[in-house]
């Protein structure tokens, strides 16, 4: 995926953020390998392989990005490559390119103000080296051979609390994406249902997630009738039947950034099969408490509260114990990241915040239902991106 | 994804023989999280997510799957957990999972006979923890942190022996893969491409992959005119013309298993935009190689033969230099795995072997050429599970 909505100067601040963030962190240097967090600092995109690709901020001077040879091409049309901000280095099959990082970390860290290596142990007097979160352990274990007297700790200490504030144009693919998943639940809701099979409407919700404008789709979780009772049911060759709910939790990306949306629909048939007041009123609770949830996003309001707003209304409806995950996650280049919305979460939200509101109620064996927006801590007040109706919508289905 | 193929007994085999292998490698246990390693040894396609799911192999007794309560669904429909081949074990959100896993390590590793603890370091002594290599570092670091002592490995030291050789299933599966990319490919091909970019004709691609059979498509590169030089291009904004070539390199995944297919097509249009006998000429001493390749494969023959058996064709007829990658990876649940057909690699083939054979030629900012099948290796050769033409077809592309 390219990233071309994102102009460089954004890069630019974001490198410069991290690199100034680093002595607060004890630590020298950080390592970013394939993924969000290099996708975020450089605009690079690339596709994990077993090759090394890994950018090298030290805590001084220019930034390194070292690729595979054969990887080149690709690597030097990204926005921080393209715009001059940072190096590029390729290494050739017969290199060792953990050797190579290591040589980069030597220079960087053999300048006479903050060399150490008379004392032995520099890497670990000098601070940690920062590692992606995601780095493939075959990667970081041949790090911690080549480097063996660093301490290594994650990037993600330094990265997550400038990744959760998104800029203006993060949110406005964030939105992009929230309208074309709007689209894309609501017409497989509204299409034939019933006497189909849960996996069969999974691959209808990827051709739709695309089709509505996504790069690639990137989960379908399809649930039927006690299915909607598993959070993270995998679509199987379950038949959906009319007198039941569906639960749909979809999303994918655009250039990077997720969609994520939970719509819990009833699906009648044609003849009576209507929802019985018993869910009628499960569905009740849900909606108020996901509404309570998201009317409590403002700036300076602890993530955790966010949570416990929602779920005081499902406690207090007897529901408690039927609700078995927190209330939501960040969501921007990964579909779940920082800011959680959960119980022990002290952070305040601040403007820019973007995360799921996704409540849920399930009775083990029976049905569920979930609602999830991804929504956006705006000056005031919420930003909901999505805009599909929240009631229960009771759908044919055939 | 599912896993229905793939019959339980085949798991239990899988599960015996890596702990088998375990005391060779001088490894006290396994640990496998999410990935195409815990579904080769489960039948468990997991999420990846950030809440660990990890598989634990002691080197004798039991395994455990430790999943978070939220995935236990899920995770008990696996067919090893269904055929109660292991146990599985869940964590709360107020639990430690890292702590859990080492838990476990104490419980196999406390029976008196392989107790070491006396002398201090157990781990050290016992041998090493070998992760699944793609375990993502925040997870790593913390297994590191809970067992302090141990001596961290890769699992792949003892598992990509064992999931190099394919069983039938697998086979099969592979095969099923293949023909779908043969179609989709196909298809794209011979559709109108003048006009259009290579990220238009990449989301056909993905399309046509899901709609040929695949359950999700994992890769389109489409390179267009000078971009066909570049192995790894990511298709943009270029316009397709006539008179250029047209590289398509694609892959999907069928219950896991990959397919891909690399096919260069002739762009003509509808005047006289034929390729140019120079490029006849490239193309010619391409197919050589890849079939030359192709027929040198057999059991006994080292990995890297392969490779030199068409690198000599394209060396000899002077394009050496511009051929710049190796020959081939295996495929199975990753779509890079061994065996890797390079020099180097004097591991010798086996039956059930499988793997790619794509060589290149690539003049930089001119134009390339790739020809790439899946190839398993046969009791008594070579069987290419592509069919889709290898000639260079000209295409009129309107």
């Amino acid at each position: 995926m390219s990233t071309r909505s994102i102009p460089a100067a954004r890069y630019e601040d974001r490198l410069g953020r991290a690199q100034a963030l680093l002595p607060a962190h004890d630590a020298s240097a950080l390592l970013i390998g394939v993924g969000a967090e290099l996708q975020w600092l450089t605009g690079y995109a690339a596709h994990a392989l077993p090759r090394l690709t890994m950018l090298v901020i030290p805590s001084r001077d220019r930034s390194s990005l070292v690729v595979p040879r054969l990887e080149l091409a690709a690597a030097r049309e990204c926005t921080a490559v393209h715009a001059g901000l940072i190096d590029l280095i390729t290494w050739e099959e017969t290199e060792d390119p953990f050797e190579l990082v290591a040589r980069l970390l030597d220079e960087s860290n053999s300048r006479p103000e903050i060399q150490l290596g008379a004392l032995g142990g520099a890497w670990g007097r000098l601070g940690g080296l920062l590692v992606s979160d995601r780095l493939w352990a075959t990667f970081l274990l041949r790090l911690q051979a080549v480097v063996p007297d660093a301490a290594f700790g994650l990037a993600s200490t330094v990265l997550s609390d400038l990744r959760a504030i998104k800029d203006s144009e993060e949110v406005e693919l964030l939105r992009t994406a929230a309208h074309a998943a709007d689209r894309a639940i609501t017409r497989v809701a509204t299409g034939r249902l019933i006497g189909r099979t849960e996996a069969d409407i999974a691959a209808e919700v990827r051709e739709r997630l695309v089709a509505e404008g996504h790069d690639e789709a990137a989960f379908w979780i399809v649930a039927s009738g006690p299915n909607s009772a598993s959070p993270h049911h995998e679509p199987g060759e379950r038949v959906v039947q009319s007198g039941q709910p569906l639960l749909l939790d979809i999303g994918g990306r655009i250039e990077g950034y997720g969609s994520d949306i939970t719509r819990t629909f009833w699906v009648a048939g044609d003849g009576y099969g209507g929802p019985t007041d018993e869910y009628r009123h499960l569905y009740d609770v849900l909606q108020r408490a996901q509404a309570t949830g998201t009317q409590s996003v403002k700036p300076g309001v602890p993530a955790e509260d966010v949570d416990t707003a929602g779920r005081r209304v499902i406690e207090d409806a007897g529901f408690g114990p039927n609700f078995i995950h927190r209330t939501g996650h960040g969501i921007g280049l990964e579909g779940h990241e920082d800011p959680y919305i959960v119980a022990g979460n002290e952070r305040a939200l601040v403007v820019g915040n973007a995360f799921s509101i996704e409540p849920g109620i399930y009775i083990d064996g029976r049905y569920g239902a979930r609602i999830e927006d991804i929504v956006v801590c705006g000056p005031s007040g919420p930003d909901t991106l999505n805009e599909a109706p929240r009631e229960l919508v009771v759908v044919r289905g055939t």
